[in-house]
């Protein structure tokens, strides 16, 4: 919890006290409870594309591979939206879900690096529909700049600041190689830039008041060779007391 | 924990028990655990690349913004590694939590799906130095067929079912689209691949020998906008707050 005073601006004394933290830390979500809502949200997606308006905790629960118990207290730190007996209006938790991820405003957003990577962020339409707009893209590379996707010119790296300040740009999606990434990422903050979607293999880091994603592909795929290796592992030892059991059993 | 039972072959009676899960479920680490080792990797890597050869768990904890304490107990899952005093030797601790993640192992990969995200990671040389080799890639596109990325050929996705028995692929990278996906995996489950990387937005069910790793990158955007959108509820609750106590202050 932060305490804040308040100082009058006329004879510069402490007029009061505020606490950031009533409605901010003290009702602050947990980051796992955050890191679940966007599925949710998206399996609500799928429920209603295949037309199912209702449905039960218990359903959701199995679809989701999460008890229904934890839905309920996931949900129940937004305030709920289950109804005893009726179980989820599909399409209002749906909406309330979008709500509380901020899926309902509209942000300007930039790509930064326009590789693979950032071509194929471009070419998602799906992000759009949520309310990420991509107004700009940018480019060191002669052979890309001038060059369009879906109708978004890929313009000079030196013409960003211009185009971040004129039209007040809330995200920057950064896919530059990691040597370049920090002094880009700090010039768009200096010039206001709030959120930053950092798919450069370096972990960035800036105050509190600039919110941060990074995406780490290879962390993922390092995760599933952990669990193949898992797997194996215990393939080999089932097969090594099998064998050892066979013996002794023959050797008796 | 689970008992099969082991079964003579010559005179079909039941030779003894198996229990799988002393080295399995039983010593099984938490996911929390496990996704936390590839960033473990990460940063012994980046440190490995400075010369930096010795790392206190203090400053390693700094570093990676997780305690200390935390860092001990996340190691302590897989014997420790550091010593009382001297901390943690750097190049050591990497390949160990290398080989803990199997990165010590060859995997045969193709990719399935060459648009923009699968070119993105065909081009990634990161992974292969990891020991992720791609060997094939795969589409129905037929401007995409006969195309190199990396030496590698697009081939079309009639011989794909030949190509994987042949070479027994490990790992298939999904990037094609969510209405095909399904279908696919299945064809590739039933071709002796084990471990699915799946890039398509829908979540891939198998029975427990697969081991799948689904990635949404919206996921990692919606959590951001989540965030962004809670930055300026608490700004606006602070502004108004103040704004409420300055009017108090000026009316008294």
């Amino acid at each position: 919890m932060t305490i804040f005073s308040l100082k009058c601006y006329t004879c510069d004394r402490i007029s009061g006290e505020g606490i950031v933290g009533e409605m901010s830390e003290d009702k602050k979500i947990s980051i796992a409870v955050i890191k679940r809502l966007p599925r949710y949200y998206r399996y609500l997606g799928e429920l209603l594309e295949k037309d199912i308006l209702r449905i039960s905790s218990r359903e959701l629960s199995e679809k989701m591979s999460v008890t229904a118990s934890q839905i309920r207290q996931d949900l129940n730190n937004f305030g709920g939206f289950g109804q005893q007996g009726y179980g989820y209006n599909v399409e209002y938790l749906y909406h309330e879900i979008g709500k509380i991820l901020g899926l309902d405003k509209t942000y300007k957003i930039i790509i930064v690096g326009v590789g693979n990577i950032g071509q194929a962020l471009a070419n998602y339409t799906n992000f759009e529909k949520r309310g990420f707009v991509i107004v700009g893209m940018f480019d060191i590379n002669p052979r890309l700049i001038g060059m369009t996707v879906r109708g978004i010119e890929v313009r000079d790296l030196d013409e960003m600041e211009q185009f971040v300040k004129k039209f007040e740009i809330d995200i920057a999606i950064l896919t530059v190689p990691k040597t370049k990434v920090v002094n880009i990422a700090q010039d768009l903050v200096n010039w206001g830039v709030s959120g930053l979607w950092n798919f450069s293999s370096v972990d960035l880091k800036f105050s509190k008041d600039i919110v941060i994603e990074n995406v780490h592909l290879s962390d993922s795929l390092m995760t599933l060779s952990y669990k193949l290796n898992e797997k194996k592992q215990i393939k080999n030892y089932k097969d090594e007391k099998r064998s050892t059991a066979m013996r002794n059993h023959y050797n008796k």
